[in-house]
């Protein structure tokens, strides 16, 4: 579960794909967005907090919206692993969908200030990128009703539809990113067992709601 | 359930409590926040979308923090009459919770638009302001978790603690506020009982989650 972002919320390792300054950028960026959004923030901005000239921005971005295209593209594609990761290997979908919901809720926690970015300033982004970044998101939203769908024809799950089921627990964990406060709110990995619990108690499994049942 | 905020999500009665020419500016506000963020917005702005002139923003607000404020007020007023009235007399706990998910979730379909504004730029307001919508929060918070914590003595509820239940079913009905799209999405009142139904089963009350149970 490593984040290409270097975000602020933590000291991440150099990822390979983004270079020093361009990862300083995207880390101001978030920073930036994050304290007074998308739209209220100048490119010279970003470069000062950056401790970068404005001109040194256009070096690694075309413009503004390339900036927050490059953070969300980043950001969904750190989930994703996080959560594909979370879910290789043969399992019952009881034990997938916990990994699921442990996996996308800690990182929810862990990224909460680039999460925030990412989930709350979509609608910033052009219509052709929205598309793309959307299909990443449908990516998400698949796997999971894959494993509900499992999991009810199996009978591990005694819901009988897999909504809204499948909206709250995404839900759940997206809205991680806006009341998260490190140091204060549990752990991310025991946000994401103490929600996981939760969930599978939703879904009517409660062997696999092993904390709280 | 009636709004004071006249917001632009619906037709709402015109409130006592704000004079029409201030309900269409905090109408507009809502839009404006909503669509650019709070900080990117102007007072001009907000008095065009009303169809005011900047100086006719000034006779009812003093500066846009103000504007923002009382959509603050009015939003969260508004949403824990909705609560309060849901949860009046006497009712079992499951019964309560139930009327709660039910109140909270609706209010937050039904009023999205200013809901987002409420629940993303509460770090605009002053130190000061941000407290006294805190301690209206904080009344939300309290009412729910002394329904869970009746639940669990009278074994209603399966659970064992309070957390992290309170805080996933307060942040399943806010996130609403975030994806809804009206008509597209459920009806505001079968979202609720939907979500209700999942709380309840969240709980181990599955009498209670009648619909899914």
């Amino acid at each position: 579960m490593t984040d290409p972002v270097s975000t602020a919320d933590q000291q991440q390792p150099a990822s390979v794909t983004e270079p020093e300054a361009s990862r300083r950028l995207l880390a101001a960026a978030i920073e930036a967005f994050g304290e007074r959004g998308y739209h209220a923030t100048t490119t010279r901005e970003i470069a000062e907090r950056a401790g970068m000239s404005p001109a040194g921005v256009y070096v690694h971005f075309q413009s503004k919206e390339d900036v927050l295209f490059r953070v969300m593209q980043l950001g969904h594609a750190s989930a994703f692993a996080a959560v594909e990761e979370a879910l290789a290997g043969d399992a019952l979908p009881e034990i997938k969908v916990r990994r699921f919901v442990e996996a996308f809720t800690s990182w929810h926690a862990r990224n909460h200030r680039a999460a925030r970015v990412q989930q709350y300033e979509l609608r910033a982004l052009s219509r052709e990128r929205y598309d793309e970044i959307r299909h990443v998101r449908g990516r998400f939203e698949r796997l999971l009703r894959e494993q509900l769908r499992d999991g009810i024809a199996s009978g591990a799950f005694t819901i009988t539809t897999v909504d809204p089921a499948a909206l709250a627990i995404l839900s759940l964990g997206i809205d991680v990113a806006r009341w998260y406060r490190p140091g204060v709110d549990p752990a991310p990995d025991e946000l994401g067992r103490g929600y996981a619990d939760l969930v599978l108690r939703m879904l009517g499994n409660l062997e696999g709601a092993t904390s709280l049942a």
